[in-house]
This record gives C-alpha cells, sequence and structure tokens, in this order.
C-alpha cells in the first residue's frame, strides 16, 4: 500500500484501529492546530474514506486526503525511525515511559536530523494492546490525575501536539544525533533473530513461544538500536548460527 | 452570591458566558484529568444548573457540584489575586502576553504561596471580549498554527489544565514571591481613581469615557500591583484631590 502523505517533517500520528469517523477528523483538527498534518490510519474499523471524518475535520480535511492508509502497524512503521506508543498502560513491558515534553523533545531532535518518527494512539474504547506497544521504541504517558482518566483520542492527539510544537524550537538534547535503524531495519533484526532461534529449537515448550517471541521484540525495539548495532547483530546472529 | 467550589489550590478556572452545556461538562473533565477542580460559571446562557453539563461530565460532576456561580466577572474575580485570559485576541491592548507555560509556572509560584489564581475562558463562539480581558492580569495566547486555528472551549481548558500539572512541581520563578493585591483591591482602586478623575472632569467629552475608563482599568490590572502599592495609590489620589 502507497504512502501518501506528505507536508513539513512533523511526527506522524499513527491511529491504530480508529473506532469512530469523527475521531478521526477530530483527530486532524487538534494536529493541524500544532502544524502536524501526517497521519496513518491503521485499519479503521468503518473502511476508508469515512464520510464522517471528512465531515468533522471540516478546515483540516487536506490532512485526510494526504493520510496514508495500512492494513497492519507494521507496513505503517516500516519507514520509520523512531516510535512513541501513547498509553496509560504496558507498564509491564520493560520499556522507556517518558512524558510527552521529554518524547517530543526527542522527536524535535530526530526530525531535525531527518529521521521519521512516529506516535501511536491506540482504539478509542480499549486503546493499544500490548502486540501494538512492542513495536514501539518508548511508551509516552500523559501523567493524568490517577483517579480520574477522561482524555479522548482527539485530546490525547491535541497534548502530543501541543508538545511537539512547543519541544521542536528547542535544542537537540545531548546524545540524540545517532543514526538509529528504522523501524524496519529493526523488524528484519528481529526476524533474523526469530529464525536463528526457532532453528535452534530455543521456543519451547510451544505455547510458550508468542510470548517469547514477544519479549524479544520488545527488547530490540527499547534498545533503540544504531544502523551499526544492527548490522552487527545480523552478524553475530549469522556467526552463531554457522553449522560446518 | 456564596462562592462554593472547594478542593486542593490550584488556579480556578472561570468559564465566561458559556454557551452549551455539553462543553461545561466536558470542561470538568478536561480540568478533572490534571487534578483541577475549582470552576466558576459566569452567566451561562441556559441557567444553572444544566442537566446537559452534568451527562457530559459523567465522572467529573464534583467539579460541577462545587462550582461557583457568578452574575459578573467582577463577583466571580474578587477574591482573586492574579487573573490571566486566554484569548486569541486582546493584542491591542497594553497587555502582558504569555504562552500556556508561562503563565501556568507563574501560577504555580503565586498558588504556592497561598495566592488566589483565576484563568479566564470566553463563550464557544466568541471568545472573551475586551471589557472581559481588561480585568486580567495577562494574556495567555496558546501558540496555534496561524493558519488553522480549531481549539474549542474544552480543549483550550485542557491544555492550561496540563500546562498547570507540569508547572506545579516546578521551582518558583524569582521575583514571584511579591504580596499581589487581590483583583477586588484593584477594581476598587479603579472605582477610587474613576470617581476622583470624574470630580476632577477628566472624562471629556463625554462620549470618549468609556473607553477612557476602560483604558485605565487594563493599566491597573496590567501592572500587577502589589498591597502596598495599591495602598500608595490610595493615598496619592487621596492627597491630589484634596481641596482645602
Amino acid at each position: 500500500m502507497e504512502r501518501v502523505e506528505g507536508g513539513a517533517a512533523g511526527p506522524v500520528m499513527v491511529l491504530v484501529r480508529p473506532q469512530m469517523g469523527e475521531n478521526i477528523g477530530a483527530a486532524a483538527r487538534a494536529m493541524l492546530n500544532f502544524g502536524l498534518d501526517r497521519m496513518r490510519i491503521v485499519a479503521p474499523r468503518d473502511g476508508w474514506p469515512n464520510p464522517k471524518a471528512v465531515a468533522m475535520a471540516s478546515g483540516a480535511g487536506r490532512v485526510l486526503e494526504r493520510a496514508g492508509l495500512f492494513p497492519d502497524l507494521d507496513a505503517a512503521l516500516a519507514d520509520c525511525d523512531r516510535v512513541y506508543a501513547t498509553t496509560a498502560r504496558g507498564r509491564e513491558l520493560v520499556k522507556s515511559v517518558l512524558s510527552p515534553e521529554a518524547a517530543m523533545a526527542e522527536a524535535a531532535a530526530l526530525t531535525a536530523g531527518g529521521k521519521r518518527v512516529a506516535v501511536l494512539f491506540g482504539p478509542e474504547r480499549a486503546g493499544l494492546e500490548n502486540d501494538d506497544i512492542i513495536r514501539a521504541n518508548a511508551i509516552v504517558t500523559v501523567p493524568v490525575n490517577p483517579e480520574f482518566y477522561s482524555l479522548n483520542l482527539a485530546q490525547c492527539v491535541l497534548l502530543l501536539a501541543y508538545e511537539w510544537q512547543r519541544q521542536k524550537g528547542a535544542a537537540m538534547p545531548a546524545g540524540m544525533a545517532v543514526d538509529l535503524a528504522s523501524q524496519l531495519e529493526v523488524a528484519r533484526l528481529g526476524d533474523h533473530l526469530e529464525e536463528r532461534l526457532e532453528a535452534a529449537r530455543f521456543f519451547f515448550p510451544p505455547d510458550k513461544a508468542p510470548g517469547m517471541k514477544r519479549n524479544l521484540r520488545n527488547m530490540l525495539t527499547r534498545w533503540g538500536l544504531t544502523r551499526a548495532e544492527v548490522q552487527t547483530l545480523h552478524g553475530i546472529l549469522r556467526q552463531l548460527s554457522r553449522r560446518e
């Protein structure tokens, strides 16, 4: 599927399995308030294009017109260099949890260096699942009142877009100028690792295999791997698996 | 009219002539996400209490139950020490324009010192009028995309509440520990000034008087007067107006 979104180099806002067209439109408006116009939509419940989304987007219709549509999250993230998952959950995954401020400060530094950053937003009712979150390099959690959480999808997009706007003029944090691997490169490394481990009968017993694989994928994305590290790890895997 | 709102010492969110009950309820939810539960409502279009506000507030109903209802803005602000007006307008008034971040950093320092801070939000369609804005010590403007502004009332409340949450843990900025006069003290000084100026036939010609008075009120609030300064100015007015 073709990516068609255009616009300036802000983060890509990725709506994962959004349910209501109205919320997709409201998210587009929230983005454009802070100059973001690159949206990707993964497996929307009611198909695409969605007339209710267009009606709600009003003056932000061009965000929807340029939005990329993807069948699954892997496809949506293949060319992304760093991915943040907005969620109040996922704490049981070993993954950095950042404030919106810290995440968007990183994002500003990365996009200034030509990298592509994505921010994931889950479906309205249930939010992102752990299988989505493990594809992210870090979790972003809005520090809401622990006794009252009622942010809707567009409000969550709004707060991240607001922080992007605040941070994009700020200086690059030290240590963020590294040559990060893309999401696709990390996913391929994960495939390679799984393949080698399968061959080595690592995933045993079979009923534990899905959880084990999930943890491995999570580990790889959490590291924030550089291109060079990915190459090194491929080489290690190849070398370790050689059979004379 | 009695003030009845309670809760912890965050800023008071003042909805000025709100139109839709749903938006009042959504504003209550936005506030409570970031731990703010003190709302004041000035001259709501559809009266008060409003069943639509209650329905929309859902889990944030207690914010509405404790909300103070006021017939006009002066009554709502009488006991407030510092007042911020959220608006994208008012630039023609001589008034500081702060980012949400800067305003809530000040607010955090002031409330930590026991001061009462208010943030004003205008009616949905038209926003605050200049006659509202002159009652504020400073303007707060969310730095939105100049080509696209679509923040609704609850989203604007949400962004200010979010900034409050971010700033309230921060250190007190230098120079904010002064003993500011309350809004009522400044208003009384304004009354005194007008009365003395009326007696001195200052407001001439008569058709210019309303504009002249507005500019004077704006000047007094812009200064961010201390208690001591207010006393000094009263003394000056009395002294200047003495007729032997």
